[in-house]
């Protein structure tokens, strides 16, 4: 838990959350550790600004529904379950057009409201996300990462594409393994740090270079025109500015890492000139990208499980969050039940 | 050569064509053999209304270059190349739009003009095609058919749908190994024939299965809901009826399968109430489906060589029609340099 | 009301409906009337399979809310609505990825459950429209036809494009209004009735001809190339055939008319040849089109009012049937409250 | 003609163009002139690090056709013809697949090569294109600018929407028009001029306001929402700011206007939580964007007229300049012929 503003995370026994008549109670099997979550324990500057302690943090998880309110009708006891975090109103403009992921009211679990860092929690109902048999309660825990990776992967046009993937942490990597999964002609992933490469690899990269080694190997797979996609998994200002000198002209940039604060873009050259399209990733598309990341989990053709270095129990928090920070590890998961 | 009005082939010595000054003289190593040189071969009412003999039948191949009009200035002699076998005129607004697939004024060669059943082929520079050193003559000698094949899958939005393809002559199987390439999901093949079913299975198909039972078999692996996307590429009435039927609501349904007349369809239920979309595939775009085709083969994700089941020298023409018309070749090929 | 199976409606006294947490009770001011209506009134054999008498009928409507359920939140007493009349159950695969208007799960007012030729309707929060305040409940009590026109129109690309609209009946003229407010640079209209066609000139048509003529028409207007795209709006096979002809190679065909019965079509020659697409319209889409449409109501880019032809109170439900099947009317309109 | 590095141009003789074979020979009716002309007049970094004189400037024209290569089929002497000013390669990847207007080979006449500023200019028959009867030799000199604007307008969703144009110089205002004819429901448009927002009014434009009003109207119009499309077309680094920060979430910024030098991006807040597209619009699509134009301008429903506010013979080029430079100029022509 968040209890108090300040750095850190407390253990502590809370009651268990009471459902409303539209919400499901969940107890937690698996729950992911995220860098907002390092923001949180930090807690930093956006921290500060967005969350309003007591709270219970964390947003990424699965588990098993153990009550359900009496307005559900399609979720029951014992169904294995993972849920969207972001809660939206499903009622604006957005929400009604395919866009709710930029719901205007979105209320985020773990940072808004009490989150899933724990052994029960509420989730409306029209949340929940069932798990296919074939998907575990480890692989279940990660949705909302590798439903990050799969909106961005996705949303650009992968079959017959060479790729560039900046970056790879836990997102990028995921995104690696969608873009093979998904037909990629040729995938570069770079990194700055060499286990991460190492994990790009093993999850389908056919080059994982540093970064200064990018423009280089780029110029050599596309006979010196550029990229077809680029996806900017890192937020680095240096890796941002690789992605637009090396996407092709016309080329698509997905936008996912976020610039810790704003930085020199040349706007002529590095976009309007090149004919470039940008998009930049929020969440995950409600619920179009959860059919798809199911549709690759069930069939295994995407297997994100490599990608999981760190197991820790609930408790052990600080080492969680040490793990992350240490730079070197793929996906942290807390075993909670 | 189609010598005259009437059924078969003959074989003749003909002068090496002349080339104009945009064209290039190519020696041909491998051609494909096509359905529609069946019919050519048959003289059946399609031939009898399209084509003026005498002509060089053939209009897949592979080749090496020869010699080089004075205005080309991006083929040289010595290259290895294929060539996009629809001549169109470049300048109407169909071609001046991405269109040139369905440009009214094109010529095909082996049916409008001389074709590459034939030692050498004078071709327009703007059609040739270079192969990567990584394309053998086999796979460039068939790239028309493949192209037919990229064409109507990739057009379709393929990574994590269910694809039913109904239909495995050689441009269906290509399909299912393409489908399989950009990350189709789940994979349903249906033919009449044993042989080209296992050939499905090979290139990828999850299940390769008599068109009697695909209903079962869509209905169990799509949960009732019927494949997001589907390939018709058999032109038989049941075939085209089942694709309607299987297809989920909302989903899309591309054709290429030439139904040989008319036939009754219930527009009512079978298109419009389902809010489906149907998509008529014409050769192959210009230039899109080939940059997409050398990316697929460059990067061995698609490998096409198991589909070539039967080679033949030239003068074995009847030979080689005649395996086509048994039911269970795959692609039929002439080795002719 | 249909009361019992057979033909004719009947007027009868029922007690206002009763409204679940979730629905809201809705006083009728204005209610369109439907071919759909004229099915179920002379009970043919489709009405005979799918609806259950008794039950009121009529599913285009606008009127004030005068009671809300606890649960919702967002509608409040008082308010000038409308409403989507298809109730979908909103958790399948198709409603959570913007297909809502083919979800298996639909419910129908006035087909499948009481519809608004009544004093009252009760109808769930969800499916309810707030009418701006520039819209009249003349305007308002259009909005299913008008959105089945927007959904028809604004599906294709119309900015700069020739159009061609097959059946003036009402849906079709508020089509070529659409067209027209949507930059379409030259619209084509045809019918066999020359008062529709006259509204469809009222509308904005720049060319409304009998059918007969319409091929000449569009060779002059296009330089012989044919529409880039077609509205089928008659369900009558010779124009669905004249839809597949006039269409330029590589267009477009908008199908919402429904053929009453299966009819020969020529697959080859009609679609796959010309490369063309075909989309099947199922309602409206949720929630897009129904934004367009305030869109286009608010900015007054499009005004339908012109296509109401005749009015009628409630227990003239006789005359207002006649004049539909007349053939000469636009929008016929129930005035109730 | 720009004689000599350094600021100025010079009226020279020049002997006419002698042809290529693939060419025709045009003599100039009216040429329009354009900010980059006042760059090359003015000598700054940019044109000193591209340009290489002596050479003829100038790339907006209209004429008509005075000799015409032997290899040229389509175009014939007394043709009244415009043309792209963009000489691409034709045969690159990107050329064979629509992307033509980022080829790396472009040569852009009046820059890389001679211009129209002239009495005749030679250009490759394939960038010809024929005017329409309707089309004047005034509207016919400034299709590069409006194709500009064409490009930037329709690649974005219009009909329907709420657009902001930030910026009304001639490229601007021409935009402002085209979203008016394609179907916008409200467009607001800025500038510091108040001449050129009287300008923009006149061609369509629902708001005209300064800057400092943008926030405010767009809150009014849009119901605080934002706008669901933005036209940059000004380059002014506060407008892009505007553009991101008036941009609806999910919406869509066009970005044509070019910034002088780099500028300080808030990526995290003004890209990616807002989950919009960017894309940089370069020149006009081959010949997509040509064929809409022509659309647009045949069928009346947008008329380019009042944007020309001043005319000059050419010899009078030092005046031509100094009106735009005065930044209350619509769009400036020469009268050559």
């Amino acid at each position: 838990m968040k209890e108090t503003p300040g750095p850190g995370f407390v253990l502590k026994d809370v009651p268990v959350p009471q459902i409303r008549d539209d919400e499901v109670l969940i107890r937690v099997k698996r729950a992911g550790v995220c860098g907002t979550d390092v923001h949180i324990y930090e807690w930093d500057d956006w921290a500060k600004g967005r969350c309003k302690p007591p709270f219970v943090v964390g947003h990424e998880f699965a588990g098993e529904v153990v009550e359900v309110g009496k307005l559900v009708t399609d979720v029951r006891e014992g169904d294995r379950v993972t849920a969207e975090g972001h809660i939206v109103d499903g009622r604006c403009p957005l929400c009604r057009t395919g866009n709710a992921h930029v719901c205007p009211y979105t209320k985020i679990i773990g940072v808004d409201r009490d989150g899933c860092f724990a052994e029960y929690i509420a989730m409306p109902a029209t949340n929940v996300w069932h798990l296919d048999d074939a998907v575990s309660f480890d692989v279940g825990g990660i949705h909302d990462p590798m439903g990050n990776a799969f909106h961005t992967a996705l949303t650009a046009p992968i079959p017959g594409s060479t790729v560039l993937v900046t970056g790879c942490g836990p997102i990028g990597i995921f995104a690696v393994g969608i873009c093979r999964a998904a037909g990629a002609s040729r995938i570069i992933a770079t990194d700055v740090n060499d286990k991460r490469l190492a994990l790009a690899r093993t999850m389908g990269a056919d080059d994982a270079v540093h970064p200064q080694d990018a423009q280089r190997v780029v110029q050599e797979r596309t006979n010196g025109l550029g990229v077809d996609v680029v996806l900017e998994m890192s937020g680095v200002p240096s890796a941002v500015h690789q992605a637009f000198a090396l996407v092709r002209v016309g080329g698509r940039v997905q936008m996912l890492g976020i610039p810790a604060k704003p930085m020199e873009v040349n706007l002529a050259t590095e976009i309007i000139f090149k004919g470039i399209t940008i998009y930049g990733v929020v969440g995950r598309k409600m619920y179009d990208t959860w059919i798809q990341m199911t549709q690759f989990l069930r069939s295994g053709q995407f297997d994100p499980r490599p990608v999981i270095t760190h197991r820790f129990p609930l408790e052990r928090f600080d080492d969680a969050i040490a793990a992350i920070k240490g730079g070197e590890a793929g996906k942290v998961i807390f075993e909670v039940g």
